[in-house]
């Protein structure tokens, strides 16, 4: 028998700093018809993560109980009406909740295969920031080769996997960062232009540039503006966290003038249905970069599940470049 | 000879109040070989023109001297390349300068024949509301039959056009006007609620109404934030003016969590081949409603000509509702 009948996952009893995860053992739910079980490699931890833990971003109505929103590992129980996985398949997944687990149930719509190329460990930075990526920097910004991409937060998750997204793509990419070191990455990366940007100026830079097209943004704040007075005419600017806040103020004279879009989205509330059209899309406009090396999602560090504090202690200090995962 | 060797136009010598404007004498531009000369019926009196008056506005780079931004009448001269258009035939159209005047030089492209069904003096009252509803809540907004549009300033020259083509196109439509005669007006033209927004909250019955897909907002100012606040899922939010100011203290979580696109655009400054293909559009999608009788420009009041100071009188002072005309 492969299916256990409990599985560890990690709980937030009371919001706090790190330590206020904790690993509990529940009695595995039952699959649904449309899910797959998945015995996993790994569980990628994201920002939105220590949101959750923090009490400040609650759960969508419906999602599974625990912590972590992605993971990889092999298939070991398939749903009634699963047709395209199969037990024993190496894959990746998005899921609503539970990822932090050694036995992750994962809707088959949102489960992707991982190619013959990629360490089953490593697929697990690959949901996440590449659901996110897709929605909103070639779905709702539409970017085009040849266009300008603004990334903030270059050597993050989001940005690691962004700048080779849209490298891949055929896009000019700049990017920005907080050290002279994660420049380096990001630019190892394939970015045209990492600005560091304790010493340096994105605005002025990137207006130089010629503007960008699509700015893909989790900082917010001072940069809401900032941003607006560097996007190029027709540019698209989407928000997907607000780091730094979400209020400022702003003047839209200059979006009006350039005709500038200011959007954000959110990932984790999308309706299943909406997600498995992404990883439809996904599966094939991006599975092949990866194929062709041209992305892979940058690992910074692996952590023990049961040392799930640690890693969240830190992604809050924000030392880190690309992706951190726990290995169950 | 039905083409005379000048013409009247409407000049700004000094930027200020309506005594500002001067009508003067000018030598008539030699016509364009994409150009058609217009014998004028009326010409449109627009809000930007008052802005331009009091120097807040300048006219794009190659606009034809003197304010006016819209025009009707009747054919009497075509340039070299024009094939559509023929002398005598009756029109309306969009100009980027020098449509206050009794002979009007208008692109080809940005012109349109006047349904049999209008009067011709009528029609001067459509081009610059038609063509900037059409680029906002058609175009960048995409709205669809069955969908809600809130419209401020309905019983404005634009507010009175979008609510008769959002109805005709089949959509739900809220506005807001400033009297209870101004809403009277606006449910006349087909509005499905209308606000008075001196005596009622907007956001608040908007959010009730459950939500708005589509915002074309001339306002700005606080309205930004009840914008977002009262649009629906996936709303956009098109600002085409800040009669109360571009500059806004603005939290955007909700545009986040809403997948809201907010944007904006101007109309004057957009290129000939723009116009021209926003022409077509119209001349497809639109002018059917003004046969079918959907959709007729609201006169307020007309003056002559040499009268523009008491026009722009009346436009500054507000009490209008719908279009404002001059007759040469």
């Amino acid at each position: 028998m492969r299916v256990p009948a409990t599985h560890k996952i990690a709980i937030v009893p009371e919001p706090g700093g790190p330590d206020a995860i904790r690993i509990v053992e529940r009695p595995l739910a039952a699959l649904g018809a449309d899910e797959v079980l998945i015995k996993t490699a790994a569980c990628g931890v994201n920002k939105p993560d220590t949101f959750e833990r923090m009490g400040f971003y609650p759960p969508p109505p419906g999602a599974p109980e625990g912590q972590g929103l992605e993971a990889s590992g092999t298939i070991v129980a398939v749903g009634t009406n699963v047709t395209n996985f199969a037990i024993d398949d190496r894959v990746c997944a998005l899921v609503s909740g539970g990822g932090y687990s050694d036995y992750v149930i994962a809707k088959a719509g949102s489960t992707l295969t991982v190619p013959d190329n990629m360490a089953l460990k490593t697929a697990a930075g690959l949901p996440e920031t590449v659901f996110t990526v897709w929605a909103n920097v070639f779905e709702a910004g539409a970017l085009k080769s040849g266009e300008t991409l603004l990334v903030h937060g270059g050597a993050g998750g989001i940005g690691t996997t962004a700048i080779q997204m849209a490298k891949a793509h055929g896009a000019h990419v700049l990017t920005t960062a907080g050290s002279n070191e994660k420049c380096a990455l990001c630019e190892r990366l394939g970015a045209d232009r990492a600005i560091n940007y304790r010493e340096e100026d994105f605005e002025t830079i990137v207006r130089d540039e010629g503007g960008a097209h699509v700015i893909l943004d989790m900082v917010g704040g001072p940069y809401i503006q900032k941003n607006i007075n560097c996007a190029a005419f027709g540019g698209r600017i989407i928000q997907i966290a607000f780091l730094q806040g979400s209020r400022s103020e702003i003047d839209l004279m200059r979006l009006m003038l350039k005709q500038i879009s200011l959007t954000g989205s959110t990932l984790r509330g999308r309706a299943d249905a909406e997600k498995a059209r992404m990883a439809s899309a996904i599966r094939t406009h991006v599975w092949p970069w990866i194929d062709q090396g041209k992305l892979t999602p940058e690992i910074h560090r692996t952590y023990a599940l049961d040392d799930v504090a640690s890693a969240h202690q830190l992604m809050d200090d924000g030392g880190h470049s690309g992706k951190i995962l726990l290995i169950p």
